[in-house]
């Protein structure tokens, strides 16, 4: 993957190639490289041990898609400039920079940043070390650059970031009911008004990568045990950052200590740029290797937080729909009687939570289909469509975390 | 992957079954579970950026695919009890279960033992812990197992270790080629005289496995960046303890700290079995984690190496046929110019080497061929065979290893 | 596939086996070879060129399901008789021994039977042959069986025969959309009350079923093309009986000019089992030479609907959604003046007919699905499902068929 | 597939292009839509029922890999001019456009003339009609063309021809093994003095694609059921010819006819241009048709014949290394006692033949790598190699067939 390199063998696509210099000059940016470290899918692996892979794979490949696209464009005589392309991919390349160590888990814990925030942080400085190479995937990313549709391209309900992230992820779980027909929904993309939106013939493979990504959800990413792990991870950080803050001492790397030691903000990292250069310090070897340690720690609830995690001994999870209340209380009273826990444990083991799925959010930006009778519809609209209320709307599930 | 969950979503072979109790203790065990924190490939996703899958995937697949030998040997009235059928299953569970961080790379440098002694040792431990029930496997690996043809499914030139990995490796890669006709492999075996071996009519299939195998080495697993970077890795672990031994402070968790500090041989494992406890609670993280710090390391060798490792500016790698000793040489004395390396220096920037590969060695236990005249032949006698002597012999090849 | 080779070689399963010769028996009898040579999906190929698969393919592969099928039964320990299991492998391997030529075409204008009349008589016709081998199985296909369930597993809403040609016709097409999870949906049924049903964890995957049957449709079945093509063979056969019944002489072989010579009804094959033993002479290449032989017949009419078929040069399809009486006018004043067509030619050139896609017929045998909670729900009952009265209602569509 | 369709969906490469209106123009002629109804794999789909792809698709892989195969080339900065490019994918489309019924079985028992000769011819005719279209793609066929390369691309050892039916029947069949790297061949695919060759480093790749070709000849195509299917379609029509040469009457299709009361030479079909127009309107639905009204001849030779054909009770084949002759007699006399067949039957029903298998032809034109040292060197030279002396020569293997 050296600046000579420029065919990559990725297992979902076969060879996929980065003829432009600027590209493979991100690529080898340590920043960029650091995405090698931060798995897609965070714990999944305890539950699909095939899903191991990488931020950067999934990178690499929301890129190839948007440069997949861009050629059905060209083709359909819908004309994109060299830069434009370039921007496109670029974008795609860049969108996830800003992840942290196993992802949404650390984001509102460990780091106090949303990860999009620091991913547009990012690209401004690679951007200024760069000599403005980045200028106009910047303005892709954060919607000022005036060719729209390209945006949406990279980041909208029907973006190649939700294609790689699908096929990638049901290929690596094995979970083949999420892969969907890329190459097909690709071709079917045009342009109008500015506007990414699907040919009429084409509603049909959008209503597949609807199901597909509703059945992922449902399968794999709000699978109890996977976010019962997820659950786990972030009150292991919320312990650790609390000892810290009580004085308490921690095996930890200087990274993970930098952020350990401190509750950061988003102004915190906009006003001073060396919180950003700490975080691109971390990734999951930093956590993990932490956690291990952290099995022997005198605080016994961070240490056998960590033991759940690292021996696989996870919170079960229960999905309630009423009575969360008196569920929550019911096992409380069964974890005091047995295990003794005093309040303040009790909040690490017994808790309720929520948790949603958004298949196709009605209030964000729509899936358009160009009809053939020259009208724009939303996808909802059409007739006979799958895509209709019922599933439209998010479906907000209450659980409840507990050990036995 | 409870007890309760008995059914493992394998991306390689669809839903994989594990009904035996047996076997679910052993997965569920923490020293099984430090696999999955391993990677099959170690730093091979520095080329292949899917190649990123662990040795609990591998293990898995392994004993699975020991399972399908022994339905087919059952098939063809071969008839293998229920304790065989466990022993081997088992046996092809544990045996990579000695491996240690990076596998061979940590092997010699950080270890001191070989993985086979320590997988040897660990599933004594284990037996003891569990009561017996690995008795028969320990006997099927280390050939004490009068059932001798379950040891050749397990470990030999036509094993389910290799299977797997072969296909294992080829699907997360990219690389199709190494993709083998397991199944038809499988189907083709049979047992005379207690040996394993394959029918005549699946001679093809074997030759096809051969050469499956001889394409992954040249192309993936003796791949330049690949072979540089592992070098790189066992430099890095050189270093480390030569600075500890002399005295200097280094970042570490507490488990790789111990084995920095000591230099252990196989005789001190076997003697005092808290090496042992140590070893097992050490994995990837430790290693990376650690090389991620040391890039600060006052030991301008140890941070020069560390960075070249997370950076991926790896060393140039060239093959030599000949004159090995003057184009070393001339190396050196390009890097001394250019470089101003001190002979202690020197050693861990521009150095030789030697790799070899096994595509088929006439020397160990041969593949036998069950011909349909009663005959018992070796692979490479069979008539207009491929696999010959031209490829049977090892191939070794001379490297040198340099920065620019 | 000769008695002793049992092992057939499947590409959508790769190896499946048929290890009871009751089985090889059927495979190896004439009546079952004949649907070698018939396709399963007549003239998709002129769109899809790669769907040239037959009938005998799809239905090894449905037997090879209702296998699995009653595995994953046996599995979660609902005991199926050997008996049971034979009948249901059986009633599979045979549901579709009825069709004739290019199947639906030739149904009504050639046959005058519907295929699942004739399959009934072809296995009772069988049964006699065999020694009363099939008795069960007969049992099985029309619901004298008690075992009920077993009829559901071959014949209902979700069967091993819409599971097979659902993956097969995937396969061959190239349109992957329709690729369903089968082995997960095997995993998850179950039985109660004798009646088959899915555990609830798979609605989702029944529901990605669905969605997948009715892209198919859509995409392929009732492509536009495929429609045109299949109406053109259904026009050439009706006027092929014309121009019979008006003693006109017309090249066939002998076994299609026994049906081209007279209007038979299910009656009349009920009557004189001499009409099934003629019928089971008839496949594909009957139909396809005596189309080519015709493109030279002196009737103006049946001479150019063969050249358009074997020239494919199709009628256009356009599906009206309103005024399609006063479309058609238009259409037929069109073709009028541009070729001259006499009232009786005009019915073979431009007409108007109606087509509908049941994905799921609300109306039949419901899928059931066996909720956790104990109740029994059918799947357009359950909370957030996909599959509700949208789509659960036939679509029917008008449409037009004209020649330019 | 008109002229606005460009896109097919082909199940082994997805969806494949065909912008130049040239090549929808040959598309959409009879003569190449005739090759719709001619199977590639004749009568391979007795042992694997898959297989019943046509040439038809073939055609159009192999175009498609024409062009994949330039697309690369060009990306190297090997120039190929428009014209060439449309040439060379043009000679691949149209390199199978000769073959006749049941391809290689009919070429010497019925028609007289060899397919290649024939397919020449063809694009002659082709050619005119078309105003001279096909020029350029003629000469790249015939090598009158300069840019010798190009016929090489598109036939010789290493060719588009072989890669696509490799990868097509590998498909079909589902023996997975055949699957040859067709992208990573492409990739190394370079031109050095006007001639086609492969990169060093693409030496494992070719050996793959060489091993995979030996493979599926042994396992598929050499495959005693379908050798002796062959023969057994090769006697019918001897037999046929026999009988109209001795004035007996058979039913046929008027081309079929045509071609067995006559024995045509390919110098027949040079002087008469009407010979051509007949033998384009044949296909495999007229020799199918006549084999099945056949079984009722009387010539009980021919019926017989066409009885094992169309009810699968095919020869029975050995393969023998020495002492044929003995052997045959011995076959022989053992069906004169049991079925007393005449010396006029007998050599219908017991014979002996010979087939060969050339994995790789020393005698022909060489697959030529391009090493990096400069030389240009021939795979069986190349150190290490796997294709030697010992495969690379023809393996010729005697067999016997008879019934039993």
């Amino acid at each position: 993957m050296s600046i000579k390199v420029k065919i990559i063998n990725d297992p979902v696509y076969g060879f996929i190639r980065f003829p432009e210099p600027e590209l493979m000059r991100i690529i080898d940016h340590p920043w960029f490289q650091r995405l090698r470290r931060i798995r897609q899918m965070g714990f999944a692996d305890l539950v699909y041990p095939g899903a191991s892979h990488s931020r950067l794979a999934h990178s690499l490949g929301a890129c190839h898609l948007a440069g997949k696209a861009m050629d059905e464009l060209n083709a359909k005589g819908i004309v994109t400039s060299k830069e434009d392309y370039l921007a496109a991919r670029m974008a795609a390349l860049l969108h996830d920079i800003g992840h942290g160590p196993y992802s949404h888990s650390s984001e509102h814990t460990l780091v106090g940043a949303r990860h999009e925030v620091l991913s547009h942080l990012i690209m401004k400085r690679m951007n200024q070390e760069m000599g403005g190479i980045l200028e106009r995937a910047i303005g892709v990313f954060d919607r000022s650059y005036p060719v729209r549709y390209l945006h949406q391209l990279v980041s909208s309900q029907l973006d190649v970031d939700r294609m790689d992230y699908l096929n990638r992820d049901s290929f690596y779980t094995g979970v083949s009911e999420g892969v969907i027909g890329y190459d097909r929904i690709l071709q079917m993309l045009t342009v109008q008004n500015n506007e990414l939106m699907v040919e009429e013939k084409g509603v049909q493979s959008v209503e597949k990568f609807i199901i597909a990504r509703r059945l992922m959800y449902w399968q794999v990413y709000l699978h109890k045990t996977v976010l019962g792990s997820e659950m786990l991870l972030v009150n292991i950080l919320k312990r650790a950052k609390e000892i810290c803050r009580n004085g308490g001492k921690l095996f930890a790397t200087p990274s993970l200590a930098y952020f350990l030691q401190q509750d950061l903000t988003e102004q915190d990292f906009l006003k001073d740029p060396g919180h950003l250069d700490r975080y691109c310090e971390l990734d999951d070897a930093d956590v993990t290797s932490a956690i291990k340690v952290w099995q022997q720690h005198e605080d016994s609830v961070l240490a056998e937080l960590c033991k759940m995690l690292v021996l696989r001994r996870l919170y079960k999870v229960s999905f309630v729909t009423d009575h969360v209340e008196e569920q929550l209380a019911e096992r409380k009273e069964k974890a005091r009687k047995q295990r003794g826990f005093s309040d303040d444990e009790m909040r690490y083991f017994v808790f309720a939570g929520k948790t949603s799925n958004n298949t196709y959010n009605v209030k964000d930006e729509l899936i358009q289909i160009a009809m053939k009778n020259g009208e724009v519809r939303n996808i909802t609209e059409i007739e006979y469509t799958l895509v209709n209320q019922t599933i439209a709307g998010a479906v907000h599930k209450n659980y409840i975390c507990y050990i036995q």
